[in-house]
């Protein structure tokens, strides 16, 4: 046995590695905001052929160059704009990693979020010795700027990151409250992470002409790609040449570069479709969630819904995976996220064997 | 424009991002050591499959279960001490991501490296605000036993990376002065990079029984993969489990796990029997390569041969580049990289094209 502990990050202690679902039993699966199953061969045979092209033997091109270009032309960025990751997931650890210069009179960079939200903020912050700094969001699940404002003035961090759509609230932050966290955040980069957009009907990019300190993150994992792990940024271009001096030189695969750049180029159409009818039918999901007493259903912005239980979430939702149904609960977190959970919009199917199973939890819980 | 420097980790000022080679006028690309092209449609096949059954829609197995017993299936190691990355060089980066606890008396957690090697391990240590300690290697490019053992003393380095065979110099080091180094290191992490062992026909891996702090890393990109990246550490499962905080939830794409785990059960023969031709190759190319005047090529352990050229071998890289073939080299660097150039070892007619080209070359640059 060797105590590695003298050679470890001492914030390491108090990390767990992140836990993925483990419920092999579970015949619905509805807790990873991911995609139903494609229906589109348009998508499955873009990937094959860009797979097929790929020289398994050569190095990726490391300025992904057709992968960038073709984001650029689906987004309106330019590809000098563009910094593309193995998924979100290692977008943020490329922007903790280079922004981390302590502020003036601070012993540690800080990073701002407002909660609940996205893990990865806090593991990836803790996971290189930042100080993670957590605003609630309002009754709402909207932001706070009073208490954000506060924050920023104490502890001025070097990154804001706000999800919106927020996961797991569902909703996208109102637009003068974006702006004006935005505004008060000027000496921050502030990231809006819009890993959801693409169900939300609307992206603020556009403010980027505005806020030159403002990036957003997007991603394909929500909308049917999950498995090829590709995430991006889209921030100012100076920004962007001195994450690329973190970024690793090979950092996304050849493979997962061509079958993007070819879903983009190819299939976008099929995708858009597949998220239209996501958006379909979580509205349905929503609708029939909301007629069941004591059921709280906020407006959702995102592939998934924000549920509030009447019985405690813990309890519907072992009932629920008793019924074969996995969702996400955060009853672990205790306080106002005690009776909320995570549901994914899926298959029409699965939708329905959610509710169903839903139905049922809720009447042996009552009872 | 923003300026970002107040925000950017100060060593990135003097970092600049990684290039990858771009002379897209080449025709004969070996500055990557990468493999020839392969000829197997086993491996072709097992990685197609093996895409063609990945759910697009669905996250990655977090845990990596089916590639991890794959590997510990070819290697000898348990899954539970395998932590794989998307290559080489994001272990390396989560390696020092987590192991940054700076020692007794220093400031800074220090990163040691034998050199001239790979330079990954210092661009991600300076990335980290680590130190890197380089100690060169002798004048026959082995390990510096004594010059090593007194840097571990004075800077008590967190991580010591020893490449063997090493990148770019093409030798195993003596086995006799490993073992005292690592020995003389154990109060630090020592990674034993083999990416290229494949071409060496041995592996220290089974030192780890004698070794607990020692660890090994191997890759999957010079054996024909390089498109997929694929790279892993085998180590302590509790230092595994410590790095496992660190690591991306789904840091490897679904697709290229599945890819690199078919053709490590379904194609592993065909992939062997090429890293047989190229070794075979290898030593044909260093036999021709020495019967021409003021050449000088060390014994080759890789995929690549270390070229020790009569002319400066910016002139001779320039030279080489006119005709068409791309080779690596390290002029930039000085002293005694000044004459050398890295070739990679490609087909027998890409490795001709070399020959017939680097002859006329020297045969120019000394008239």
């Amino acid at each position: 046995m060797v105590d590695w502990a003298p050679l470890l990050r001492p914030e390491l202690a108090e990390l767990s590695a992140y836990k993925t679902a483990d419920a092999p039993g579970a015949r619905v699966r509805l807790d990873a905001n991911e995609a139903p199953a494609s229906t589109s061969t348009a998508v499955r045979d873009a990937v094959l052929r860009a797979v097929e092209r790929t020289a398994l033997e050569r190095y990726p091109d490391g300025r992904m160059r057709e992968l960038r270009d073709r984001i650029a032309q689906r987004t309106g960025a330019r590809p000098d704009e563009l910094l593309v990751g193995t998924g979100s997931d290692e977008v943020i650890a490329i922007l903790l990693t280079a922004l981390a210069r302590p502020r003036e009179r601070a012993p540690r960079a800080a990073v701002l979020a407002p909660t609940p939200t996205f893990v990865m903020y806090r593991i990836n912050a803790r996971a290189r010795g930042m100080h993670p700094i957590e605003v609630p969001l309002d009754v709402r699940w909207d932001l706070d700027v009073g208490a954000i404002k506060r924050a920023l003035e104490m502890t001025r961090p070097n990154v804001v990151f706000i999800a919106s759509p927020n996961n797991p609230t569902s909703n996208r932050v109102s637009d003068d409250r974006l702006a004006a966290v935005i505004e008060a955040a000027r000496d921050s980069l502030v990231v809006v992470d819009e890993a959801y957009a693409d169900f939300a009907g609307g992206s603020v990019r556009a403010w980027r002409e505005r806020y030159p300190w403002m990036a957003v993150m997007r991603t394909l994992s929500k909308v049917g790609l999950a498995a090829l792990r590709i995430g991006w940024l889209e921030g100012d271009e100076g920004l962007v040449r001195e994450l690329d001096k973190v970024r690793q030189p090979y950092n996304v695969s050849a493979t997962s570069q061509a079958a993007a750049a070819a879903v983009l180029a190819e299939a976008w159409d099929d995708v858009s479709r597949q998220v239209a009818a996501v958006v379909r039918e979580r509205d349905r999901l929503a609708s029939a969630l909301r007629a069941l007493p004591g059921v709280d259903v906020p407006e959702s912005h995102a592939n998934f819904l924000w549920v509030g239980t009447p019985a405690p979430a813990a309890r519907v939702y072992e009932g629920l995976l008793a019924r074969g149904v996995l969702v996400k609960t955060f009853h672990a977190s205790g306080g106002r996220l005690a009776d909320r959970l995570r549901v994914t919009v899926g298959s029409r199917d699965d939708n329905d064997t959610f509710l169903d199973a839903f139905d049922r939890v809720l009447k042996e819980t009552a009872g």
